[in-house]
């Protein structure tokens, strides 16, 4: 029997499954969204192999989520992995399966919370799409978020880069 | 350098991508939040082979997501795949891995928008977690999926079954 391709398919899970449905995937655009943007800090961070984290990347800059441009490193001009609109626009997807995981994944030893901050008052806003403090919709470039195990401020989410592959 | 695992790590979105960080895993609980619980419903909805379907399904029993039930077929008893109550908090996990999808993944050839219905009125609802109709906050038990490319009918999600393994 055939596997059934799903990622041109109607259902927008299957689309999302073929794109998303991978560890390696979801812990790299996790930390693009966290403002990483380079080879070097996705491998330190991960422990990811060299050539499976090129494979990712590649897969990535092809879904749409990330695009290679020009940095200056020194006086050498190297390439990193800029994060697009299609990735910016994961956060909803990364807060629901933070909200899932705090309750449901190893609850013997809960993971700690992660907490959205609204970054025009500064407070935590408990409902991820409406800040309770000021009263507003909080729009995507207002966010940060509370990860207590990595800093003890609020993390500003990336903004995306250009669209177009460099 | 070693591979860091993730599945018990403070990071909850790292915990999610080790349960859910996978394609077939998505694929199966997508199918079984629409209420789908036997091997074969599974193989032949998403054309996938018996030995992986049999691993994913073991995985994710593992992970709490399934439990294994005693179900009788005519006069013979048989296992079926039971959801559990965190299978069935995957629902906001899934509508916004559809919501994004829609938007994000092959937007030459937009994947068809998947709906929630709000049971007790039965009005489509554009907030996931609030019913204008109703004005009243929309509760788990209370929500079918209108997916046309289904059915034409809404379609209620499973409820969840005992959640320890028979």
């Amino acid at each position: 029997m055939p596997v059934k391709d799903t990622s041109s398919g109607p259902c927008p899970i299957g689309r999302a499954a073929d794109v998303l449905g991978d560890r390696w995937s979801l812990l790299i655009m996790r930390n693009a969204v966290l403002g990483q943007t380079r080879f070097d800090q996705f491998r330190n961070d991960l422990g990811i192999a060299d050539n499976i984290l090129s494979a990712r990347l590649a897969r990535l800059i092809d879904a749409g989520l990330l695009t290679k441009a020009p940095y200056l490193d020194g006086n050498r001009t190297r390439q990193h992995y800029v994060i697009t609109p299609a990735g910016v626009a994961l956060r909803p997807v990364f807060e629901a399966l933070s909200e899932w995981a705090c309750e449901f994944v190893n609850p013997a030893k809960p993971a700690t919370m992660a907490q959205t901050v609204h970054t025009p008052c500064g407070q935590i806003s408990q409902d991820r799409r409406h800040c309770a403090t000021c009263e507003t919709d909080i729009e995507d470039g207002d966010v940060a978020w509370l990860l207590p195990w990595l800093s003890p401020s609020p993390l500003p989410l990336a903004t995306a880069g250009p669209t177009s592959a460099g």
